[in-house]
């Protein structure tokens, strides 16, 4: 890394379903001066999440897609080396939006402190950051867990799935993951906690939830889509809340599946079933306790989580191809830079 | 009719599709005698509702279904003739489920008392019953309409259809309303109030639709599913909500619709706008100041309805199977004795 070149990556041309390695492009550029009012900080860790597969596309979203030409959006926790911003100088770590790319500038209210000494400085990006926020704010709001009842939720070793199903065990609520392979389900239950969870590649994995979830389904934590949609929709039980927060399994398809359509049914399971089926982003909601909450579970054990961190600015397309193919186990990190020795 | 006996409406067949004559009977049987603790009520008006459709099939649904050879259910309007039950005397009005047939038994909290000095005892099916009630708490708790927005809502001329539009009026909504025939439409304007009205039979409808809605659409209220629900959804805003009341259009559908399968659009809709898509029924929420609300708007002249009352429990098959079919024109109401001069 050259101290004075910001390298970053840009979205080189929009993918039509799988993105490959064509869509990105790793540049150089000179490094960005902050202005007043403004600091500069060098990235340690980039964050790679599912989300940004849709900010790659131009079509309607809650958020406007990436340009052409443009860094790819990501959350980052970085250094800040110059600051001419109150309340931050060089030597601060800070989390914020800061792309894939060395130095990011940000403005007031567009980075946060992280304080080192309260939990690793990873986990502002994981388990005390948008992930587990997505997953506090999402089960406070939506999928209301209470104790006695069934949560079921896949991508269970993934930071927004291993943060929903540990907050509702501590709820009290029977808890079911679901993951992409056998290690993955053997740490969801053996380091995690969950009561259960099933590999989606099995044949019989419609049979094996359904006896996973002797008495149904309350939460459906929607993160994936796809062939666990379909599993989960018969096993919902009256008043069942599906907070939909993610649908990786459809993020490449270029079309729909074949017919028959089945929105009808979908409404009248919703009607007679009187299901809640509802979409949000994290900052749909007021972060209220959580960093109180996660973090005093995560201090006492209660709420672990596991992170997949890679190296390299350069590595950062591989990797998120990879995520989309389910291929990280915990939540992806890119290091950037070396993190400061405390 | 012959006050010895009591006829009643059997479910003879379970419909495959669109039920038909043969699927009801007329039957004579004794007059029942209410036991300690009941009253016998004498029906003066039975209400006709398109839930009743899904009370004929033994699918899983939110009730249980009819048995065959049982009386139809169904919400009534009686006057009691023989009462052991405190609080009810001869000569009192009632509502409540009798069903299908000239005299039904009721139990404690099985009925109410209708007072017909307050509205015209009619009402207590329509406007001041289920229906309206049903439009009442689900806009309170589900649709949420708020001064600005546009909410539409098909079945427009129907007595929960007119309520939720009138309702949402008094909220300071933009309204447009969904109905199957100019005459209804020029009523749901015209007497009616709504803002725009549009015939769902119309060859250029969803255009129509957006033309209708300039500004999208954030209250949908899904009564009826099929081609409107297809027309709304690409014009819904950004937290739009969708409480799911009723989906007529589909009932007597006996498969799905060709595909491809809309399933995954219908979610990525719901994620990418963070739309809110809820079942429900009436007695799922408290009733809270209904009557107070709507009986004081009723009076003030601003929440209007239209009756279509038949005569005749004989008729009741034929006036069903054409309200599933859309063929009434306001709340189908079969008078089957007179009622009580006042």
């Amino acid at each position: 890394m050259n101290d004075s070149v910001n390298r970053r990556i840009v979205l080189a041309a929009r993918p039509q379903g799988r993105p490959g390695p064509e869509c990105f492009r790793l540049e150089e550029a000179p490094l960005p001066v902050p202005a007043a009012g403004e600091m500069l900080a060098r990235t340690i860790y980039l964050s790679l999440d599912p989300y940004m597969r849709g900010r790659m596309s131009d079509g309607p979203s809650y958020a406007r897609p990436v340009g052409l030409g443009e860094a790819m959006t990501g959350g980052t926790v970085g250094l800040v080396v110059r600051s001419h911003l109150d309340g931050f100088a060089p030597g601060d770590l800070v989390v914020g939006r800061g792309g894939w790319q060395d130095y990011a500038v940000f403005r007031a209210g567009e980075a946060e402190r992280v304080e080192p000494a309260r939990a690793p400085i990873t986990t502002a990006l994981g388990v005390l950051g948008m992930p587990g926020q997505t997953a506090y704010v999402g089960l406070r709001e939506i999928g209301k867990p209470k104790a006695g009842e069934t949560l079921v939720v896949a991508a269970a070793s993934g930071p927004v799935g291993s943060a929903v199903g540990q907050i509702s065990r501590i709820k009290g609520c029977r808890v079911v993951g679901v993951a992409g392979s056998q290690a993955k389900c053997d740490f969801v239950t053996g380091e995690l906690g969950f009561d259960a969870c099933l590999d989606h590649h099995a044949a019989d994995f419609e049979d094996q939830l359904r006896a996973a979830c002797p008495d149904g389904v309350d939460v459906y934590w929607e993160n994936v889509g796809g062939r666990v949609f379909d599993a989960v929709l018969p096993l919902l039980n009256p008043f069942a809340r599906v907070p939909v927060c993610g649908l990786i399994a459809w993020y490449n398809a270029t079309e729909l599946p074949p017919g028959p359509d089945r929105v009808p049914h979908l409404l009248r399971q919703t009607l007679t079933r009187r299901l809640t089926i509802r979409g949000f982003i994290v900052s749909d909601f007021e972060r209220g306790d959580f960093l109180t909450d996660v973090g005093s579970w995560v201090r006492a054990g209660r709420l672990r989580y596991r992170e997949d961190i890679r190296e390299g600015l350069e590595n950062a397309p591989a990797a998120f191809i990879g995520l989309l193919a389910g291929e990280n186990f915990g939540k992806l990190l890119i290091r950037i830079a070396p993190a400061p020795t405390s």
